[in-house]
C-alpha cells in the first residue's frame, strides 16, 4: 500500500515535470525536449539525494511511476499549454507545490535511512531545489533557487519542520502537514509580497572585475 | 576477452571524445580544457548510469581504457582538427554515432543490472545522450538533446530494440546492431532532412514572460 | 583524531566556498544563495568523487562539519565581502589554494579505496576541479578550468605527485605537502606569468558553423 511520503513524491513530481515542461514549451522546444525536460525537472533532486544516500537504484529509476507521472505531465502541458499556464507565473506557483512536497518527502527519506538531523534536513532542501536547479542549468538561466525570494529558505523550513518532529517523537503524519504547508506558504508570500533576503553592500562588486 | 558491448563502447567513447573536442578546439579552449571536455562528453552518460545503477566505481573511472581512448581522441582533434573536421558538421555525425553505441550498450548493462525494461531504455537512452548534454552545459549551451531533430527519440529507438530481444529471448548480438543501425540511420536522416518533432502551438509562448 | 587529508580536506573546502561565496556576491544573489553557492563551490567535487569510489554517504553529507565550514566561509564573505576581496581577484587565488588542497586529498582518499593509480590521480583532479566546475556551470560561466591557465593541469601535478609517492612506498605526509604546494606554486605563476597552454591552430575554427 502506498504510503504518505511516496503519495507526497509522486504528487511532486507530478508539479514539477509540469514546470518543467511549461519552461521547455516557452523555450520552444519539441515535445521529446519537452519531455526530457519534464522528467529531469522532476526526478533530479530525488535521484541526486538517492544517489549519496546509497539507495540505488534511485527511487525514480526503479520505479515506472516516477516516469509515468512525468511524461503525463508533459503531455498535459505540450498539449494544452493555454490552460496550463495561468495569468499569473505557473512555472513559479508549481515550483512552489513541488518545492513543498519535496522538501518533505526528501528529509522523511533520509531520516529513514539513518542521517544525522542536520544533514536530513539538508537533504530534504537539495530534494527540493535540485530538480529545479537541473532545469534551469539546461535552459542556461542561473538557477532560481539562487536568486528567488525565500526559495531555498522556504525547502529548508519544511524539511526542518519534518526532522524536528522525528527528533522530538512526534506523530509525523501532521508534521509532514504542516511542513509542507509551511513552506508552500513561505515561499507563495515571499513571492506575492516581495520579500527578499539581503544581498551584499553594493561596495562588494565593485573594484576588481574579471 | 572483449565482450561486443564492451567494444562498443569503447567504441562510443571514442567519437563522443571526438565530439567533446571539437566543440572544445572551436571555442578557442587549451589543450587541457580539450581533453578534460573529450573525457567528459565521451564518459558521462556512462558514469551517471554506472552510478545509479549501483555499478561503482563506474567503468569509465575504474578501466584506464576509457580515460586513454577518450584522451587519443582529444589528443588527434587537437593536433589535426582541420583532419577530424568534414565539410558537413563533424560534431552532429559523431553524436549521432556515439548516440547509437551508447544508447544500445547502455541498455545492454541495465538489463545485466536486473532493471526493468522501461527503465533499462530510459537508461540506454540516458548513457546516450549524458556525454553530449553535460559538453553542451559546460559550454553553456542549450543541450542539443533538448532541440534536436529526433536525438532523444533516435536514442529511445536504440535501447528500445536491444531491451525487446531481451525480452523476447531473441539473439543479442544482431538485436544490438539492429538497434544501433536504427538510432544512427533516424538520426542522420532526421538531419539530413529536416525532420523535426513537433513543438506546442505559437499560443503557448506568449502572455506572461519572466 | 583528525588525520592531515582530514584537515587538508577542511582548509579546501573552507577555500573554495570562499571562492564561491565571492562569486555569488559579485552577482548580486540573496544571502541564501550566496551560502548554496558557498557549499557547492566547496563540496561538488568530493561529493562527485565519494559517489564514483562508492563511499555514500558522502563525507560532505555525512559530516556537519563540511556543512559548518562551508556556511562559515560563506557568511564571513556576505558580512565582509571587501576584507575577503583583494586587489587581486581573489577569487582566483583561493581557487588556487582549494585547487592544490583538494587535489592532495582527493588523491589520498581515492588510494585508500584501492582505486589504480592512473584513476586515483584523475579522481584527485576531479576532486579539485569539480566544485569550481558546478559554481561556474550554476552562474552560467563557462567553467575557469576549461580556459584557465595550467588550471587542471596543475591540479593533475598535485595529485601525481601524492599517487607517485604512494607507488614508491615513500611517506605520505611530505608528499602531501610536495603536492600542494606544486600545484598551488604552478597554478599561480601560471596566472602571473600569464603562462598558457597552447590552443589548436586558427584555421580550426572557420569553416562550418552551426
Amino acid at each position: 500500500m502506498a504510503s504518505l511520503p511516496f503519495l507526497l513524491d509522486l504528487a511532486g513530481t507530478f508539479v514539477f515535470a509540469l514546470s518543467g515542461a511549461m519552461a521547455g514549451v516557452r523555450r520552444r522546444l519539441d515535445v521529446f525536449g519537452v519531455l526530457v525536460l519534464s522528467f529531469v525537472a522532476a526526478n533530479t533532486g530525488g535521484i541526486t539525494r538517492d544517489v549519496v544516500i546509497g539507495a540505488v537504484p534511485p527511487a525514480a529509476i526503479n520505479d515506472w511511476r516516477y516516469l509515468g507521472v512525468s511524461v503525463m505531465a508533459g503531455i498535459i502541458t505540450f498539449l494544452f499549454p493555454a490552460a496550463v499556464k495561468q495569468r499569473w507565473n505557473p512555472v513559479l506557483l508549481f515550483d512552489a507545490a513541488g518545492l513543498a512536497l519535496f522538501a518533505v518527502s526528501g528529509a522523511h527519506k533520509a531520516l529513514m535511512y539513518g542521517l544525522n538531523p542536520i544533514m536530513a534536513t539538508l537533504l530534504g532542501m537539495v530534494t527540493g531545489i535540485g530538480g529545479g536547479m537541473a532545469r534551469d542549468v539546461l535552459l542556461t538561466d542561473i538557477p532560481t533557487v539562487l536568486r528567488a525570494d525565500l526559495y531555498a529558505v522556504a525547502a529548508l523550513l519544511g524539511a526542518a519542520t519534518v526532522v524536528a518532529a522525528h527528533v522530538l517523537h512526534l506523530p509525523s503524519g501532521p508534521a509532514t502537514l504542516v511542513g509542507a504547508a509551511l513552506c508552500f506558504g513561505v515561499r507563495v508570500l515571499a513571492m506575492k509580497r516581495g520579500w527578499r533576503l539581503p544581498v551584499a553592500g553594493a561596495d562588494a562588486t565593485d573594484g576588481t572585475q574579471h
